[in-house]
């Protein structure tokens, strides 16, 4: 059993700054009196313990009060992701059979149709209060959070992550990169993702502040990180980039009481890395997933040149293996252990195991070198990491050959300086239509992010002996072109 | 499961340095390869996976290698006290049933004559090796170490402490006090009791130095706090006043670097703490013992002087409250939950519940206040301490009782300027003797600290209605002598 995160954070350090938000802040006796207001307020609204809810809504604090209100009712919180479609997160909202939508009052009109209850903020604020017996521990296999990721199949698959899961990831990285009495994480990454999640379980874990922005703000963020007043960050490389042009045009360095910039969600491109160095910025590429809970392995700043391309060793209860390796560089599947990955996945991929002998399948390929340093080599099935989205190409397939004019699609992640890798499609038509068009329809079933670059129409596409879709060949076409 | 320590530590960090000893250091991988080379040798002489071994050696590295090499075979070691005497450790040998003991050379003779095999260090390392498996990750619930306390019927109770235990006692004191790369604990303590073995286990867990000294010499421990060399410590009230008067007299202060003085085993006087603060030295006053495998609670440096008396709040995987109180500052018995409170004991006591619904009954009498922190008011079971070590009256009581002049004891701690408390003694005779000769009958029997510094020989002794012993009464006869 692990404490309430609440009662006992506020119970231990009640007048430390848990939120900092524009010019507003608030202690963890102040958030947690919010958080038993609202879950008070939730129940009068019909919401029960331990049921599934979902949240739609921005970086801002309510969400983060929400968010707290649902764990003193032990609710299983289903995080939506801001950019999706209507039809994408109907498909999330049914898959996961929640109970309840607690929704930002100006994001209402995105929801999709649906016959699930809705629960506006200020529904919510102005209801009155029913008395709730709140838990003063919860069950380490108790889901705390789901968050859905793409699936090979192009089906998103609703990830169950746990108390325990959460605890020891938080626990984990503490061990990796350090604790101090001044910690500040600077929060810019979305609520709803694992990057930013896990940075509210680290606050009311670990007893550390944290600075939320609504969205990225370059200029403030550095004028930050000068100042010496955030002590970490998370971002990815396209975010990471931005920050050193920043430091860079001004002629300045984060202070020395900045302590790590944690750099996740793909690969680096090593001229960040040299010139993070010569910014004195201590660097730490992470590799994690969804399924585990944030990190499974980081490689510490000290060794980041000296390892260019690695992701580093795992945390110290994680175990990370090359699966049917027998020795040092060899590459395959890389396997993870540990009790920071996911027990498996909720709706209809509830009987998918997402273990083997507690041991995690990533899909991903990569080796350890002789130093136990691991490196990616190739994204889990084909997954194209765009500014940190995930993005699988059969779920931009799956909408191109729901159009009528379409034969046959391919998709694959293409280069791009800005966002490390950007899709484009490559498509046999049966009937004449412009790309123009089908960029038109993709935009109306895709979130943003996921519409292809550019669509290209092809003669064929290259398929193996048994036909199967080849799609790292795609690429060559396009140097043919 | 956990990983095995030894092995995650050595692969993650192999070249940062473990342990430090008079002019000697050594790197994880080279501990881990010292711990291999030794549980080779083990195995080949005899010691078997999983099975239970007693060690029995002063402060050295050497110590340290063979509680790792056990660590590899996954042995629970029975840590056997210094200072207990022969028929102290006959005892505990046999109430735990170890398969072997392994012995420093230079306390061989010291051993009470035993049935046990006997592997002196000497002979272990002239041992050839056999080869092991050495298991990758360990079970929670695996009795890693197993120490002795007194108990309250005299006869003293093998504690297991297991994997998890040990991982969640390291894990609540980085939450709690923070973890920095430079960081280095000095280590004076025992390390056959928690508050030594504890800094082992924060070294492999958490990465970081151990500076180990045979014994306590306060000259060079000040000159390590002046220069900044370690940043934290143990100590009991004794040692923590010696060191503050080191320090005054040289009229210095510790280093910024060193950050946390963590004080247990008994109260601090107030006139310490104020002395302390004067110097600016961080004291982190604590309550634990052998069942919680250290720390359950443990008051800030900050609340230091606006909170005397206290010794703070849980850790933050640890839960405290007070059986049957209502409100704040009703007095009761101290009840602790959590992962790093013992499965229970071994031997004769195997039987004997540590818990009930999860919660341990200390003993101990105290209270929280309206912030929530603790006071302990009365040790559990008129337990003496003296120089952090823990002395049961009964235990005395039941040495004297089996003098042939002796007829009634009673036992109780006075108030001592050095070490806190010091046991005295009461006793009603049935035949002439002089107290020296009972003395000297102690000095036989009990560990030199257990000795009573003073024996009165009395009429009678305070009992209650039903003829119980009120050791609390004690005292007042001495103000009456």
């Amino acid at each position: 059993m692990i404490p309430n995160w609440l009662l006992q954070r506020s119970t231990l350090t009640p007048d430390r700054i848990a939120l900092l938000f524009q010019d507003e802040q608030w202690t963890f006796k102040e958030a947690n009196e919010k958080a038993l207001v609202l879950a008070k307020k939730l129940t009068a609204s019909g919401v029960r313990q331990h049921t599934r809810i979902a949240i739609y809504a921005s970086s801002n604090p309510q969400i983060i009060w929400m968010m707290y209100a649902c764990m003193h009712l032990q609710c299983e919180m289903v995080l939506l992701n801001l950019r999706l479609t209507g039809k994408e997160l109907a498909y999330q909202i049914d898959d996961a059979a929640v109970d309840f939508i607690l929704v930002e009052d100006l994001l209402m009109e995105k929801l999709p149709i649906t016959k699930v209850s809705i629960l506006s903020f200020s529904e919510i604020n102005a209801s009155p209060e029913q008395a709730i017996i709140v838990a003063t521990e919860w069950a380490e296999n108790q889901t705390m959070t789901i968050m859905y990721t793409s699936g090979t199949t192009g089906f998103p698959k609703g990830v169950r992550q746990t108390v325990g899961n959460h605890v020891s990831s938080a626990t984990s990285s503490v061990y990796n990169m350090g604790l101090v009495d001044t910690d500040c994480w600077l929060c810019t990454m979305p609520l709803f993702h694992i990057s930013g999640f896990s940075m509210l379980a680290k606050s009311l874990l670990h007893g550390v502040k944290i600075n939320l922005y609504p969205k990225f703000d370059v200029v403030k963020i550095v004028d930050e990180l000068v100042a010496g007043t955030v002590t970490r960050m998370s971002v990815v490389a396209v975010t990471l980039e931005r920050i050193l042009t920043e430091l860079e045009v001004r002629n300045a360095k984060a202070s020395p009481k900045f302590l790590t910039m944690l750099t996740g969600g793909g690969p680096v491109p090593v001229d960040y890395l040299k010139r993070a160095a010569k910014l004195d910025l201590n660097v730490a590429q992470t590799y994690g997933m969804t399924e585990t809970s944030s990190q499974t392995a980081t490689l510490s700043g000290a060794d980041a040149l000296r390892k260019i391309g690695s992701v580093g060793k795992a945390l110290f209860f994680n175990q990370i293996r090359i699966d049917e390796a027998k020795k040092p560089f060899e590459q395959g599947e890389i396997l993870i252990r540990g009790p920071h990955v996911t027990p498996g996945y909720i709706g209809r991929f509830t009987d998918k195991p997402s273990q083997e002998n507690g041991w995690l399948h990533s899909g991903d390929i990569g080796y350890l070198d002789d130093e136990g340093y691991l490196y990616v080599v190739d994204r889990r099935s084909d997954l194209i990491i765009s500014g940190g989205e995930n993005i699988y190409p059969a779920e931009i397939e799956n909408i191109l050959t729901s159009h009528e004019a379409v034969r046959e699609v391919g998709v694959c992640g293409v280069e791009d300086k800005k966002w490390g890798q950007v899709p484009n499609a490559f498509v046999v038509l049966s009937e004449d239509v412009e790309s123009n068009e089908l960029l038109a329809f993709c935009r109306k079933h895709l979130a943003a992010y996921k519409v292809p670059h550019q669509i290209h129409i092809v003669g064929q596409l290259p398929r193996n002996g048994s036909n199967k879709l080849l799609r790292r060949k795609l690429c060559e076409l396009l140097i043919k072109e």
